[in-house]
């Protein structure tokens, strides 16, 4: 399998010379924002990453390889293309085997970061414990992932369409430890805040990478959530993005949505409730995390 | 321990030979149908396999002893027995340290298949999340099996007394590919169909060794369901089938029946209400993942 | 990180000498009970297992050392000290890294005794799956350690303010095997019974060392809750305890009790409504656990 991963130049050469590396998801490129912002924001994160002293390595599957970075003309083809398949752990070895394309998730990305030898991976939010997942079971990869592979994630929290509460309770009970950067209490993507506490509050890249090898050092198997919050002018803040979901929640039960069309329905809601503040918010926030991811992946080399 | 599996000549002289060999189990025998159809079911699974060039395993505890390979004697003994432990992942050490007799569910045949270096495994229907488990947790423990064990287990789907919806949440959650053969959908059992999704449609065993290989290959731990429908001339009809599990259901109510009697009850309701039918469905059904498993076993060496 | 596990004198000797090593928890002394109760118990514990032919390994986190064995003066700065964080799974590379005092659960005394090369722990009552977490997901990490970790758990099964049938089915689905000590049905901490059986009853520390040999040696990975009885002399019967923890219950709902604040609620009430009893109980069960656990670790070396 080693012919499957195939390694930019950038990345080949940061590996040989034990530069720091910071993983990047392409979800968000292919999935999360429309053509050309999402190309544009690609590579602006990726320079922010440069201009910290790191090196970034945008993951995808393009003709069934695994690469880690991306030249302009991949990323291009990636935010452009129709018949990119959105890629978690049960789908990889389908993209790979069938020569597709793919965009990696959370949870894929995390694996191929492990497969490259990469510790640290900047994303804008984790999936989570869906809303009325007591009924569902609908609970994302994602989670699982962190329980068992070794990536540090930086992101903006997780969505609040997801039940926050629920998606800690999880991660506790599977020992993923949150880590809230600079906060007390759990970011929710769009917003500083959330009505939920981290399990620890550290202020520096510095420490926050001394915990990380700590774990690993340790033995301990899995992920670290480093929840690192919106940059306060770009945010939107919790009261006002709250409302819009709860009104979100009120139509899709009003329009009698329900199943896997929850959540398609809420993000669009949010969308066009938010008008393009949303958006705005989103690019803020993944180069806040890729700015800390960099600092991060400088710390532990 | 190398001592507790004991290969039968004709799966000792397979590996040797590097000829292609297929897992079954062996709770169909002792406690899924009657004698002396349980046995001349399983000789006659057995004898599909060789057919198809590849070697029947058949995996069971005797003594205290894993026999991977049964002789027609231990075939008969099993079938015949009355003290046969029905044994699961907990239940392993128990069977062997106490020197019991033991038949063994999906999970148990998945982790003595991967001891013994078989890959390929040929069941009816795996386990699934209960209805009702978002009361009561009633989850088998063949889906975590599924999530950490390297066996590709064919089966006819899950049957429809249990939740779909919520197994195919639970192995989304854990990275488990649904691989549906010639079908778009879940087959439940003794019917062709549900009203879900695999998440994958492959329809030649050699497409589906290719993905197989392609996820070990990749290191993604676990197991795979490859989901092959009933033959269509034995199929109970989708429409059929959920208005006797419906009756089945309205009967436990009636009759207060809860918690652990809730399964028998209704498993036995469905075997009465379709007089012989679902027993031959499921003789049918079982034959068929044979040829399938053989296939795919020949396939992967 | 050889540098962080720090054994003592006495626990250093035994493994130099290949003697039976007991494991032993810490919230017991920093959160379980007041001192110098938690002081006196911790000690009375240990003499009883050396009593046994074993020896004690209290484990604890101090000044980010993990500790293997306590001193008397460590034992002491434990029961006395403020400043003592409770440490699961997520929070251990916390406590290490920042130099803090941290006192084990279930789950991270697991992971320490692993590290340590101990098999074999002795400690209350576990963690289990929580009343109502059908809605909160509130499960104990002591669960998924148990699936993960090798060590055997001798404890006097789960406090039955958590929901112990929810809990068995936990540990069925991750493939736990819950053994029984001269007991049939699962004891409930303060009482002998609960309304659900064991999967195994084994009357003597050699037959249980036998089966917890076999699990290991079959390449089983998890550990085994091992439950014994509270000593009948000390029982608070089950309709006695659970009369209380059902006015517990009745009186958190009358107050709006919600959420994190349940559980010490409980305990708390429980405390109050036994008088001194329920504390009597607690001691005599750590006790007689650490016996059992020493003629387990005996008959495993
Ligand atoms: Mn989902
Ligand atoms: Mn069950
Ligand atoms: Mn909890």
């Amino acid at each position: 399998m080693k012919d499957v991963l195939i390694f930019s130049e950038e990345v080949a050469q940061a590996k040989a010379e034990q530069k720091p590396i910071v993983a990047l998801e392409s979800t968000i490129i292919s999935h999360g924002m429309p053509y050309p912002e999402n190309v544009q924001t690609a590579k602006d994160v990726e320079q922010i990453i440069r201009d910290r002293g790191a090196v970034p390595a945008t993951i995808a599957i393009l003709n069934g390889k695994i690469k880690i970075g991306l030249t302009e003309e991949e990323l291009e083809q990636l935010g452009t293309s129709r018949d990119v398949e959105k890629v978690s752990r049960r789908d990889l070895p389908y993209v790979v085997a069938m020569k597709k394309h793919g965009a990696t998730t959370v949870a894929a990305t995390m694996i191929c970061a492990q497969m490259a030898g990469i510790r640290v991976f900047a994303t804008g939010g984790i999936g989570g414990v869906h809303r009325g997942a007591e009924q569902t079971m609908d609970i994302s990869a994602d989670l699982q992932e962190l329980a068992r592979t070794n990536v540090a994630v930086v992101c903006a929290g997780a969505k609040s369409i997801l039940d926050l509460g629920l998606t800690l309770e999880y991660l506790e009970t599977h020992g993923v430890p949150v880590i809230g950067h600079q906060t007390d209490v759990l970011p929710a993507f769009y917003s500083r805040t959330s009505p939920f506490h981290v399990d620890y509050r550290l202020d520096s890249a510095a420490d926050i990478a001394r915990f990380i090898e700590t774990k690993w050092a340790l033995g301990l198997q899995g992920g670290i959530v480093v929840a690192n919050p919106v940059p306060e002018e770009d945010e939107l803040e919790e009261s006002y993005i709250t409302a819009i979901i709860e009104q979100a929640l009120a139509e899709a039960e009003q329009q009698h949505i329900t199943g896997k069309a929850v959540t398609p329905f809420l993000l669009d809601r949010v969308k066009t409730l938010t008008g393009g503040k949303s958006l705005q918010a989103n690019i803020a926030l993944v180069k806040n995390n890729a700015a800390l991811a960099a600092d991060l992946a400088r710390e532990l080399s």
